[in-house]
């Protein structure tokens, strides 16, 4: 039987109400392996470490560790918004198999991109996860914009 | 007078030398805004820091700290080799301006996904990126191979 996607994107959602809880941008994420091992879990972490780069996914994947290639083309990413290019492009390059996101109301990434290359999307349509990544975009526009780059 | 494209890859050369006098994967990269100001630089730190995710462009962007959207829309990103779907996937999500890549004979990454999306893509055909980096990949296949996700 697959992981149950319900299960991963709690997991996910878990690292994005923490990141909240320190004040950051509530993005998790979590790496598990078709045989239902966690890989690695992770949240954004631009305001907790001053990181360009560390969004929830990127955080995720450095957290699993290295890899060899092949462990990657049997997992699934969870992510509790829907991955940006630079994230979408991390799954890509890695060959990650499916990819579940919690919710795309808030912000929509590169999931065509995903699908145009044989990567399975899932969307959960995930109402706390919305709700939570819909406050803090309210609570801190500043910082959500830097986040995906805007101005 | 547009910032010098062979000073850009001069100053990422040197961080790929670096990287390999470290023992590490010889790909580096600069972010320089138009004006001419190195707002970063950075290497692959795979074998430094056991990092999955910081790549040479990767590294740049987060050594080039926090920055407003519109800073990195002024910006070349200067890298050694032709850059993967996850560090192209963030200067597609920062709307870095132009990428300049050192050689894509050792490997070829998302240059097409860049252009399609309006970016510009110089390759400077570099003998020495190319030529640091092919002894790399002889001297270390496996740690390269790990790199892009390769079994």
């Amino acid at each position: 039987m697959p992981f149950d996607d319900k299960l991963g994107m709690q997991i996910a959602f878990e690292q994005a109400k923490k990141s909240y809880e320190e004040g950051g941008i509530p993005i998790g994420g979590a790496l598990i392996h078709e045989d239902g091992t966690v890989l690695g879990r992770g949240h954004n972490m631009r305001i907790q470490k001053n990181s360009a780069t560390l969004h929830g996914e990127i955080s995720t994947l450095e957290n699993a560790g290295r890899l060899p290639g092949s462990v990657y083309k049997k997992c699934t990413m969870y992510t509790t918004l829907s991955p940006c290019n630079m994230c979408s492009g991390a799954c890509i390059m890695y060959g990650v198999k499916r990819v579940v996101l919690g919710e795309n109301k808030n912000f929509v990434g590169a999931e065509k991109l995903l699908e145009s290359l044989g990567i399975e999307v899932v969307n959960m349509e995930d109402k706390q996860c919305e709700e939570l990544m819909s406050r803090f975009i309210k609570e801190r526009p500043e910082e959500w914009n830097e986040d995906i780059g805007e101005e």
